[in-house]
């Protein structure tokens, strides 16, 4: 493991540990719910929205505490939008990161109703923050930004857009529609939460966003890229469930080599933007890198 | 038609035009999923949650645009609450009102990510009534309220305890759980929005609480009631559904006319509270004798 790799961890550990201490106590009458909600919660994943918080706050010199319920409600917001994606009604995936989905443990209903749970817990946690906050206008403005990017102009819109074309061919519009919303979205919304927490100007907080998105969209083409060279081991999800789904993605219709061409353009102008920001950048940029080129 | 039916038409069209000020424009790659959210908004009801918060707000003296935002989340919480109840792995209602109900237009996904869509849609609302207020301190605090109120320690609790005790005997701290938390939470968040947003101190908001707690446990069990003995005309959902799905209710624990009592004194103890507040309170009293008393 070289020195990167062993702080990922230290940092992704430090991240998780934040998470679970807005993780909801397991009591009441309404428990399994509660159960439910954590059990998406804490199985596992690389945490990436929530570290994008904290780093893209820290680069600007924030305020780290400050950061921790957007953190928390971020993980929040993408784990319920698994938690649903994976329902039979949606994607029908009984197994995630090599463990049971929410929905296959805890039955249909309660994976609805976790999810529901997990949304409205991520709102409930940044209006906290808002009170609480020394900065409550900022902490205000950064909740609006990623209700913007979770919503229908952003990952809900993306996922509508995927679902109608399910098995259906699609065009490379259709396609890096989706990749924007759906995934790009909400790494828009992690780094310009953090960015807005931190305080920066809005000139800033744009050139961030463009990072973000630079970041998304190569990180959902090395995921098609994955689903066909990745193995049932490492990705801990059947492979090739793209192909088996007739699905219509980068690789197909541009083929592995072009697509992996793509993934390092948007990786190089995502590194090359976020050094254009000053500051130390060192550990965002590797963590970029690392991300866009990941194996799993 | 008395007088107070004829205001109580105008100001349910008053209440219900705010809510259609906020619905999202049916444009874009996702239309669909936009189309399913208004299609659900726009399919009736009593706008009983917006209309609360309005009238609350106004027996306080507050500025009526500040609740406007409110009004329009809050019937999106209430109507997403509804469209994911409907789902099949739910209480799988083919009709709602007399009209189909939104997975059975859309199909189960679009039903899912409808539900989304609006939960998400109604945080984004009040994030940006926040920023826009003139005290925007209220309005953080009147967000975190109804997002406590509709989450696990609200109605997503009450519906967990529904859900997870359907089809078995209940006792009666049970049902009084579930009616609490399942109707009776959003029904004090839209009332304590509506005082905290008008700005009044704490222990007027604990009053207003309390007024809303009793209206919530009276319109349920009144509920309860009509299922017995409502018609299909004047319900627009099939009559006896709670009998057929062998539940629990008030009414097959207490007997109907015990049940009616209880609807009695909880109307009396709210009516009672709400003239303690003093102002000009007779249209909310009317108003919650009126939804007590429903016939439908």
């Amino acid at each position: 493991m070289n020195n990167f790799d062993t702080e990922l961890k230290e940092r992704t550990a430090y991240v998780e540990k934040i998470v679970y201490d807005y993780c909801p106590k397991e009591e009441g009458l309404q428990k399994i719910i509660i159960e439910a909600m954590n059990y998406s919660l804490k199985a596992g994943g690389k945490r990436l929205r929530p570290m994008l918080v904290l780093e893209t706050l820290r680069l600007f010199g924030g305020d780290e505490k400050e950061a921790y319920p957007f953190m928390a409600a971020m993980e929040m917001i993408h784990t319920y939008s698994l938690v649903h994606d994976d329902l039979p009604a949606m994607d029908n995936d009984m197994y995630r990161r090599g463990k049971k989905t929410t929905h296959a443990v805890y039955g249909e209903d309660m994976g609805i109703l976790a999810g529901d749970g997990l949304l409205n817990m991520a709102y409930e946690t940044m209006s906290m923050a808002i009170l609480k906050s020394k900065y409550p206008q900022r902490a205000a403005l950064a909740m609006n930004i990623l209700a913007y990017k979770a919503g229908i102009y952003g990952m809900i819109g993306g996922q509508t857009v995927d679902v109608i074309n399910e098995n259906k061919e699609k065009d490379i519009d259709t396609i890096n529609f989706i990749h924007k919303l759906k995934t790009a979205a909400l790494i828009e919304g992690a780094m310009m939460v953090g960015a807005i927490l931190a305080g920066v100007d809005e000139q800033a907080v744009e050139t961030v966003e463009e990072i973000a998105t630079n970041v998304g969209i190569a990180f959902q083409i090395q995921d098609d890229i994955l689903d066909v060279t990745g193995t049932l081991e490492e990705l801990g999800k059947p492979v090739l469930s793209d192909e088996k789904n007739n699905k219509t993605t980068y690789v197909t219709l541009k083929g592995i080599d072009e697509s992996k061409r793509l993934v390092e353009d948007y990786s190089e102008k995502a590194v090359n933007l976020l050094e254009s920001l000053g500051g130390d950048s060192e550990f965002l940029k590797n963590l970029i890198i690392k991300l866009i080129n990941r194996v799993k």
